[in-house]
């Protein structure tokens, strides 16, 4: 059961997990407690409890993180996206699951649940956050996106059935940025079996055991603020790429997307060196002294260097005190067409993919040399 | 019935009603034409038979002119279009009929029919073309659009539900643009007693008559070349607004649009004065030496100055001679919420609307004057 006292946790580790992106879960996390409260807890079932008999409907916003979260999270936005998705196919949803378990976009489907009684699949289909609607395990295992639902505030309704995940991405981009830059977003909706082969499971739970940490509880015992980020890292499997200042800052918001760069100077250990941040919505390239650090699919969190609090690529400010850690992203990205999907060419950046636990046993290895 | 060779006849009047915009009519004449040759004619009816009973679907193409019409008469489209209605509202069609009949709209619907079997409507919903999904005269009645199907030559079907008919128009046009520029498209799907209500009655049959007289043939009557445009103009109760040659021509293609701007010098009984043309996909205003001649919702159509042939806004070219005639449109357009929805204001002309006979009138007086 997902009851109010989790759902701070498990923003707070969506955040983390959203590297930057979707959206800043504050917010929605405030709806989705006044929703529990009013409704009841979520009941969260894991993917080993579903069967062909099941029919769950990932549901999140769409838009860039800028537009107010506020906008999807309307209750009455829930309720006439999945109706039209159950109209559109002709079968109703048993279960509905987060498309992305990173940033705001966790929150969305947990105040979904609480809404309409149904259970929240412990499970997304990215293991983190990503800009694209494709940018999914359902997508990688060749399912196509199917009846894709958007709805907006004003209550437009839009049910298409791209012929690709890739035109799906197309379609939904232009109406959202139509829409106002926001929508709600309905999409791979499949039964049991396939969620089962395609999802990643756990993920929800992962979050709330990062939000844990980061509020300063690991496995019962108390963190100080200034242990938080190693314990963090060490159950994340995470690496401590960089410490730093943020000494300069591009961003902008264009097609649907904030686009940008942040340049760290390096503070305590890091001092006289530089770190490269290049981010789509979420952080999906870092760069030491001009070196490869990190770099899609893999994670790369930026995080409060005092306190170990996530910052969204929207909230990241000049001047900020971060550190910047990175972990390896779930195997399913790790293949050449997860790699085609949203590896760093797939984003416009010549740069070849290399795990991140390699490049920092590289690194590792040259410092000790040195 | 309309069979094949009552297609070019229809094609030409559809032409001069398109005022320039709906695209030129010659490619899916030829596409319509070979579809009833294997398919056998075409059934239409009149409005007066309709019942509640009946489901009509306005069937036509979106986009620009310029993007090759084709690509929106494939035999799969249609098909999939109407399954996509169908299926999104419960309800079988039991009739076709044009969205506008002006322009290559008028062959979409009459292709459909040819495929289907279904019958095609004597009637549209704008008694010409516009270039906006609501500039319809359901929508004057204050009906939505309902259902709204957009499907393009790759499968992708997009249904939405927009809660205006302006939030049809945009979300219509910002997809179509991305499903590279055309489209065809379903919407304002009614029962036969609202179609009865709001649809203009005997618009291809009109379309038909323009086309008889502009090939020559007046009840049966050989016309000359030259005969032709004052055959056209009695016929219809247009006023001849100039001739001259495009001197000239600006046009561009942008945000799913064709605009521009046409000069003539004026020759014969016209020498000596300036004629502008404004167009979005349609001619829209007509100033004669600074002084509106004509503007939109009133019709203004282009015609090949010895030939009587109309000219799109997609084919005017530098140095043509061409007649300019305007004729009054159907009265639903001269209310307050038809010159809201499509009157000079709407486009961004500082212009307010003035009917085309009274112009008419008060330059007749004033060369009376002179």
């Amino acid at each position: 059961m997902i009851d109010v006292e989790h759902v701070d946790e498990i923003a707070l580790g969506a955040a983390v997990l959203g590297t930057g992106g979707g959206g800043d879960p504050h917010i929605g996390s405030l709806i989705a407690k006044r929703l529990i409260a009013r409704e009841g807890a979520v009941r969260m079932i894991g993917i080993e409890q579903l069967t062909a008999d099941d029919f769950v409907l990932p549901i999140g916003g769409i838009g860039a993180p800028s537009v107010d979260v506020e906008r999807i999270m309307a209750e009455s936005e829930f309720e006439l996206a999945i109706s039209a998705l159950e109209r559109a196919v002709g079968r109703k949803a048993t279960a509905l699951m987060p498309i992305e378990v990173g940033g705001g976009n966790s929150m969305v489907p947990l105040a979904a649940a609480a809404v309409t009684g149904l259970p929240l699949i412990d499970a997304d289909a990215m293991g983190r956050a990503f800009p694209e609607a494709q940018m999914v395990t359902f997508h990688l295992a060749g399912y196509g996106p199917g009846a894709t639902v958007l709805v907006d505030h004003h209550g437009n309704e839009i049910v298409s059935r791209p012929v690709s995940g890739e035109w799906s991405e197309r379609l939904a981009r232009v109406v959202t940025v139509e829409l106002g830059g926001s929508a709600t977003m309905i999409d791979y909706a499949y039964d049991g079996e396939v969620v089962k082969e395609c999802a990643i499971p756990g993920t929800l739970t992962l979050a709330r055991r990062i939000g844990q940490i980061l509020r300063g509880s690991l496995d019962g015992v108390r963190l100080r603020d200034d242990e938080k980020i190693g314990a963090l890292s060490r159950e994340l499997g995470a690496v401590q790429l960089f410490s730093g200042k943020v000494a300069d800052l591009q961003r902008e918001f264009s097609g649907g997307f904030t686009r940008g760069r942040a340049l760290l100077s390096g503070v305590a250990e890091d001092r006289g060196s530089e770190f490269q941040l290049d981010f789509q919505n979420e952080m999906l390239l870092a760069r030491r002294d001009g070196e490869l650090a990190a770099v899609t699919p893999d994670l790369i969190a930026v995080l409060d260097l005092a306190t170990g609090q996530p910052i969204t690529t929207e909230s990241l400010r000049y001047g900020a005190r971060v550190a910047v850690i990175a972990m390896p992203c779930h195997e399913k990205w790790r293949t050449q067409i997860g790699l085609e999907t949203a590896g760093p060419q797939h984003f416009g950046y010549d740069v070849d993919w290399v795990p991140v636990e390699q490049l920092a046993a590289a690194r590792a290895e040259q410092e000790k040399a040195q």
